[in-house]
């Protein structure tokens, strides 16, 4: 499959090596076509990696991948342009304020109320928006089973079933069992997943080392 | 020990029966003493149960449960006066904004860069507020194990190392076990553990039945 992932950071290479190695072709996208990181990345990889601009990078993914910083998510998508039409974006990013001190908070236009899933999908709604894996740390998110044998919750939203449907499988194929994909519905589910960064930030904080969430029933 | 339960609601009436049924003297808070849900309650026991005003009850525990609404927490907190003083207040109320619709939100100023649990500490800095059991329906507070033996995860926060000690041990007493109660510091971590009711109440909406969060690590 032809994957574009926006976003040149942690989160954003983490991925793409995994689908690479999965066999599938991606672009990374970055605000110029000459990004430094986006080269360095492309050239550790014999092929099926390739860099462009966000909307070239758009333009060449079947599905589109959000890995860039919450604050500058919107701006990156909107240079993406039509290559965003009629496409699924998985949206990875949290909408963190970075303008505040600690401890680090959410932008407020866009948690409680509202949300990034949900802006991004009101901002293109000719595209599907998935909300998923945006709850840990960029390596549990391609390598679930480095904790419990990947028995932990990875959550997903979305207000397209079929959207949704591909992204699972996808998520299958990075490693997420069925039963490890918990579905909370529509877009605005993104209220809750987003905002457990919080939560996060502080469990962080402890000692506890590598950690994820998982629902027990 | 002489415990005060503010609020007589489900969480307030379910904390009050466990702590009697473990032998403790309880009394629970309502706006007025002829509050009938609060002599109803107290009717139930032969012993260790009665009821009073705000003020009366904080005035008779030596620990206080705040188990009111979150809407009302303060108005009621600010109505037990002095009966506060020095004493330990086991905040467990969600500030959630129900003169909004669905899906139910926080009250803005009580959320992302603030929290009820803060907002209570700040009010009454005599006091030494301890956040937790937040995160989980009611039954499961007093009963952790009936969710895989007890193993999931409840979070505690607090400025005072002290008053969290206490608070642990009847966490214990009442069937927490150590490695299952998560300390994640100061009392501003209360920004991530009430806004995982915005999680809680989307899972909740799913079709898995009782649950709670467990930090797998």
């Amino acid at each position: 499959m032809k994957i574009a992932i926006l976003g040149t950071g942690a989160v954003g290479t983490t991925i793409a090596t995994k689908l690479i190695e999965l066999g599938h072709q991606v672009m990374i996208g970055s605000r110029s076509n000459t990004n430094e990181k986006a080269i360095e990345f492309v050239n550790k990889f014999e092929k099926n990696a390739s860099n462009g601009t966000f909307e070239e990078a758009a333009t060449f993914g079947e599905i589109i991948f959000n890995c860039v910083k919450g604050e500058f998510a919107m701006t990156a998508l909107k240079s993406a342009g039509k290559g965003l039409e009629n496409k699924i974006i998985i949206d990875i990013s949290i909408p963190t304020d970075t303008s505040k001190g600690a401890p680090l908070s959410l932008i407020p236009e866009l948690c409680n109320t509202n949300s990034l899933g949900e802006e991004i999908q009101k901002a293109f709604p000719n595209t599907k928006v998935v909300k998923t894996l945006n709850t840990m740390w960029s390596t549990l998110m391609v390598v679930p089973t480095m904790l419990k044998e990947g028995d932990h919750t990875n959550f997903i939203c979305g207000n397209d079933e079929e959207a949704k449907n591909t992204v699972k499988k996808l998520l299958h194929e990075i490693g997420w069992k069925e039963g490890s994909i918990l579905d909370l519905g529509d877009i605005t589910a993104s209220r809750g997943t987003e905002s457990l960064v919080l939560l996060w930030l502080r469990i962080w904080g402890t000692t506890i080392g590598t950690f994820s969430f998982k629902v027990v029933n």
